[in-house]
């Protein structure tokens, strides 16, 4: 039925979707179902300690033994001055007293480091299917030594300028991420001016650009979003708020509140909670938030997290993108056999 | 070889393809050439004085008989306050002496008014086949004497809200409008809250939720396009941006040459130069003036007007969308032929 057999000969999938990497909210429980059910299932694994991480890749080789895909986060060690932080503190001073939170004391520290060494470690001696990363790729040596054990490359470009970057450094496949994306937008060449392109933009310029497949991300969320992704030159479908409700997905119970009652209009771009943009439920925070020139990414939870955990009615930082209305319901097996039925009937 | 017919049937098409109305940039000789190749032919007539209107309408009824459509905007009328004047000359003053301008005197007046009595006369006297409305929709009365002469009425919606608004008060379809349109955006609703929705997350959610055909605008600029439009529900597209090149559009020289040197990522979204969000080549005067609080639409044009005029290298105001790249070439009747051609391809 597919148009576009690439991603699938790739990697062996039955069916060209991956299940896209939420950090904090996939896990190994909605990954196997996804991979098991004839796509690629993937583990958000940037946000989480060295333990945890080797718990969840065994957990994941112990549910299925098809492919899956394990993400990282390539963004740039932070750095922060003192005045920055100064600034911040007294900038989020009235937030910390409007919900009788403590200041966070000391110089801010990143509560995860970007993808390195002991990443690598760890994926060498189990090499997954695939590695994908977001906000750019590792050294060369890193990609060079997963090619070597026969791991696909994967990662995110939001402009023609990305992908062709990706492509260059030996990226296998490229996903196109649009502007609908809920989550943290891939944005690394320039994140200072984000191009801000939607799918339906992005996506056949980036298809016309590079060699490789690419694979739409961002608003796909239906059967007909998936015939829509092949006709405009896509050869693979990466589909995350489809699955954030799911009961195999953990988000919090805020975050999936709102992804449920989420609509067209409900959510907004913000750098406000982490330091990176990334598209979020709309709330008056994030709003009131979007005058503060945040810490860089991740420093800025250090100054956010302490609202989040004390007040998390006014401040959860809920990601989903701008299909969340579209999403069908269920265990993720049976949403992802609708999605496909669904494209199926679309695409004939 | 259309899946959806119901705007083709509507109004006598061939082709469910609209030529985007680009007031300022469109003409009798642009809305004829498509109206003659079946599709529909659309003059921008908001910011026209009412004698060239008069002109153009009897210029496009020479040129064709088939069913064109006149648009206009329905803005409200601007108000402007002394202190806000005031801090706009302050903010603009170094942009006045960077280019030797001297700045506008007086108080500061709109350079067209929107969708009125006169305009309605006009129509009345010789209605086209669609008259179209951007940022809302004439009153009641106007549309009830509009749709007696047999005129469908058409206007954009950017969010879902905003499309059951239209269908509600009796629009024949409506333009779902994405993100990456180029030009002005048709938000009405919630100005000050764009959702800014891509158009592969709006298309779809406006389908499900009105009854009148929807038309995918934003992004579309090859096949494509058009089959992923009709992939996700749409029953036509607009096309501006793919036209505005074409040797019958009169764009001025800046404004053409930005568009043909157009890339995914070469435009920005703006209020500064008009008062309203509109997607435009990204130059640093855009930048410098995202941090300048703009005068209500179109009052800004007086503040900005004169510095086009002097130094219209640094200060053109280049409309057009983030699929300027995948344009094809020509004059206007080979473009749709190919457009057409392609569509007809890609949804085989």
């Amino acid at each position: 039925m597919w148009p576009d057999m690439r991603f699938c000969e790739l990697l062996g999938l039955d069916h060209p979707v991956i299940q896209a990497p939420m950090a904090g909210t996939s896990g190994p429980a909605l990954a196997a179902a996804v991979s098991n059910a004839g796509g690629l299932g993937s583990l958000g694994c940037a946000t989480l300690p060295p333990q945890r991480l080797r718990d969840e890749m065994r957990a994941l080789a112990e549910r299925t033994n098809r492919p899956v895909n394990l993400n990282f986060f390539c963004h740039a060690e932070p750095k922060m001055d003192a005045d920055r932080h100064a600034a911040l503190m007294d900038a989020l001073a009235p937030h910390y007293a409007a919900s009788g939170v403590a200041p966070p004391e000391g110089a801010p520290s990143a509560p995860f480091a970007p993808f390195g060494a002991a990443h690598l470690d760890y994926l060498l001696e189990q090499p997954p299917a695939v590695a994908s990363f977001h906000f750019g790729l590792p050294d060369a040596a890193a990609i060079a030594a997963l090619k070597g054990r026969g791991c696909r490359i994967l990662s995110s470009a939001t402009t023609v300028a990305e992908a062709r970057w990706l492509a260059e450094r030996g990226a296998d496949a490229i996903i196109a991420q649009g502007w609908e994306a809920g989550g943290h937008r891939g944005v690394f060449l320039d994140p200072a001016h984000d191009a801000q392109i939607g799918l339906f933009a992005l996506l056949p310029q980036v298809v016309d650009a590079v060699d490789v497949p690419v694979i739409a991300a961002g608003g796909v969320a239906d059967g007909r979003g998936i015939a829509a992704a092949f006709a405009l030159g896509a050869a693979g479908v990466q589909i995350g708020t489809a699955f954030l409700t799911a009961p195999e997905a953990t988000p919090k119970p805020h975050h999936a509140n709102a992804a449920r009652a989420g609509t067209d209009d409900s959510t907004r771009i913000s750098s406000a909670v982490s330091g990176r943009p990334a598209r979020a439920h709309r709330t008056p925070w994030l709003d009131a938030m979007a005058r503060v020139e945040p810490a860089p990414f991740p420093l800025m939870y250090h100054y956010t997290a302490p609202l989040q955990a004390a007040d998390a009615d006014r401040h959860h930082f809920s990601l989903y993108g701008q299909t969340a209305a579209l999403a069908p319901e269920g265990p993720a097996e049976v949403r992802f056999r609708l999605l496909i039925e669904d494209a199926a009937r679309a695409m004939t």
